[in-house]
């Protein structure tokens, strides 16, 4: 999403009057070349800096110039996909995993833009409650769906019971010992600088961390609903950018002046497209479409399932006015389709129609703080933040739509809550049910 | 909480260099009086004014100066007091308007700061958008809470229907549309202003409905939930002042320099003893203790229910070791008592230790950016915000308490998730419950 910012630090440089909060003194601290560069926050952030790592460099020695970055971009490229397919291959729990880094990563550079923007060389406790916060929250969240998942599992040790029982309370706890120990770490001089930060913290969070939680519950639901919405991000920013540089003429949005209109319309058409064909492809396998669950009469976690009928080809009929045209390119009456497919329709809508504005928010972003890319750490790439802004956006609304439009109450996971009631609870449920049952003509009266 | 900074407002402002977001260029349209002004926000920020109302003025004309101000303070103290009562007696919905009344009064109180503090005349859409958010976010959190109260009586309206049906999905529309407007509506000339402004109305969001939404699920778990937390903030603040006000000799923190431990203490034991009192008192009445529900066989919301466990009283058996003791003063071996007050204690004593620090996080707040008050809407007390720092945290920790150590799933509220399945899933967990509990002798085989 951000490609088009590699090469504007120069210009965005001098674009404005600095609008950051300065301070009368300066920091000695740090070696300051010339006058404008206080202004320039771009020079203290850690934002990409196009670093080759040394190998490549040896073997790219007699590439171009002007291709070398390419080429550098697309082999990088080419490992973030390996190193996506290799995690899946590990099932869901390495994915949750890398969840967890690549969250951890995100959080990092945000906050390490934070402490530029405030200058906070000298601030009590800052950097550890940051971390704190993490971690607070991260419990908090990872725990919330590790006991929603696992919660029988977990109940089995006393120990663990005691944590998954309490769960809400210790992480309130874990909160309240970092609030207060941000009260007790402010200084005078910097209160401005400690709240900013502190808002700042929480945002970071905000947008890290209850999100990638988000992603784990989506992981969880069965791998499809991780794997078609991320590929759908992929695919729609490389096609909107091919269709954009062959046949881009009219812009579309001030806020990236090389977006446009025939780079968002192509982009969106292929995401369609490549969505319900990889759809398709994924939807006849079990390890991609059943949900992770413990299995008590195995004992052990399985992903063999009844595929739901989600997953089960159905026929549609084509309505009328439309089939004896697609007759004529050979098409029946009706076709057989999962129904999966369908609703991949209005994922890849979401993702080539408002994913984009994710990455707008993201460039808008970092041209306010005046910097390149979140980081340095993927070569050719930025930051983990810059190919991650638009997939936490997608997330979200993946989850939204599965717990609308998808996820109905489990009879399975309604009777295991059936089963933490007391015995006369359990018995006064059973005969309610029956009654009602009975009256409704469900079950005949005399069983 | 902040009845000490009433007085500081000529202290503060001279105290440090400005270290807010200032630009190169002045706004012309406000009236600067000094040059000095230009950095000390607090002449800009609606906070407090000391305006009297005119019928008051003319009523304490007699008054010395010196005694005006605490006559106000006491006759508005009152009011408050005499509202609140007011609204108790209007019951669980009154107390959720008035909820929603105040919580928006409150997001607006800390919005006109963000307002202030970037100088935001001239940007975009920037006050529909706030207010955008606001109604989106509370859209969602009150509709959670009344799908999750009211859920079967909604239901019956095939329109409501499909709003319960989807509401999540409905928010998450509202809200991208919220965020594509933000998007659009960015100004290359104020980037790093619209950006700061978005943070700050989702701190705001963040701090003011999120924690609202908890005050109005403790308002429907029973108006004692309510009533006995607001109360103990509201004591454990005043007797803290009383205590420090006459035994006051050891500071207790700097960011407060007239809190004294011998008023934490005070108004800690204050507060528990009566926490306990009101708690007794109030476990005895079914208006306090009943949640509200809808009653099928009414056809209607009531408060009538059979106390739960926690509002019966209890035989506690004294410890061997202080019997003897307690004896003496005419105690017997084991006292009869409501469970809820020895959870009252819990309550208590969050409120005196932990509270506090959120009345210590709003001084710090409101002298980071050198304002006095957070608005002027009670006289003699500042903003709606100075009155309600400290519930809101309370709020969260009576939500946390509840959720982990008082409700257990409900066997009615089971039975209701229970009738939403498909006819032959609830004949599936019908026939699976029957078969556990005949396993399990709870039920006899020959019904």
């Amino acid at each position: 999403m951000s490609s088009e910012l590699r090469s504007r630090k120069s210009e965005t440089a001098t674009e404005a009057p600095a609008q950051t909060p300065t301070e009368a003194e300066s920091d000695t601290k740090e070696d300051i070349d010339s006058e404008d560069d206080k202004h320039d926050l771009s020079s203290k952030i850690p934002s990409g800096t196009n670093k080759t790592p040394g190998v490549l460099n040896v073997i790219l020695e007699n590439v171009p110039e002007r291709w070398r970055n390419w080429t550098i971009r697309g082999i990088f490229t080419c490992l973030l996909i390996a190193v996506f397919c290799l995690t899946i291959y590990g099932g869901p729990l390495a994915l949750m995993v890398i969840t967890l880094i690549v969250q951890v990563k995100c959080f990092e550079e945000i906050i390490n833009i934070g402490y530029t923007v405030y200058r906070i060389h000298g601030l009590p406790w800052f950097r550890s409650l940051s971390w704190y916060f993490l971690i607070t929250s991260n419990y908090f969240f990872y725990g919330e769906s590790l006991v929603d998942y696992f919660g029988v599992l977990i109940s089995r040790t006393d120990y663990l019971r005691v944590l998954v029982t309490y769960h809400r309370f210790f992480s309130f706890c874990l909160y309240c010992i970092g609030f207060v120990w941000f009260v007790l770490s402010l200084v005078h001089k910097y209160y401005m600088k400690q709240f900013s930060l502190f808002a700042w913290t929480h945002v970071a969070l905000l947008i890290v961390v209850t999100q990638s939680y988000l992603i784990i519950q989506n992981i969880f639901e069965g791998l499809i609903w991780f794997i078609v919405p991320v590929s759908m991000i992929v695919i729609n920013d490389i096609w909107a950018y091919v269709f954009g540089f062959f046949f881009g003429r009219t812009p579309l949005i001030k806020l990236s002046p090389k977006k446009t209109w025939e780079g968002f319309i192509g982009g969106g058409v292929s995401t369609v497209v490549f969505g319900c064909f990889l759809s398709y492809l994924l939807c006849q396998y079990q390890y991609f479409i059943c949900p992770i669950e413990y299995s008590e009469k195995l004992g052990r976690m399985t992903m063999d399932c009844e595929p739901s009928p989600l997953f089960r080809p159905q026929e549609y009929m084509l309505p009328e006015s439309v089939s004896p045209v697609l007759r004529l390119f050979g098409f029946k009456k009706s076709i057989h389709m999962y129904p999966f497919v369908l609703h991949s329709l209005s994922l890849s809508l979401f993702s080539s129609v408002i994913g984009p504005f994710g990455g707008f928010f993201a460039s808008g972003f970092k041209r306010a703080f005046k910097i390149k890319d979140f980081g340095d750490v993927i070569p050719g790439h930025g930051g983990i933040m810059d190919r991650f802004d638009c997939q936490y956006l997608m997330a979200t609304f993946v989850n939204v739509y599965i717990s609308s439009f998808i996820r109905s109450p489990s009879p399975q996971k309604l009777l295991q809550q059936v089963f933490t009631l007391k015995p006369e609870q359990q018995l006064q449920l059973y005969y309610s049910l029956k009654e009602t049952l009975e009256n409704q003509r469900i079950l005949s009266g005399f069983e």
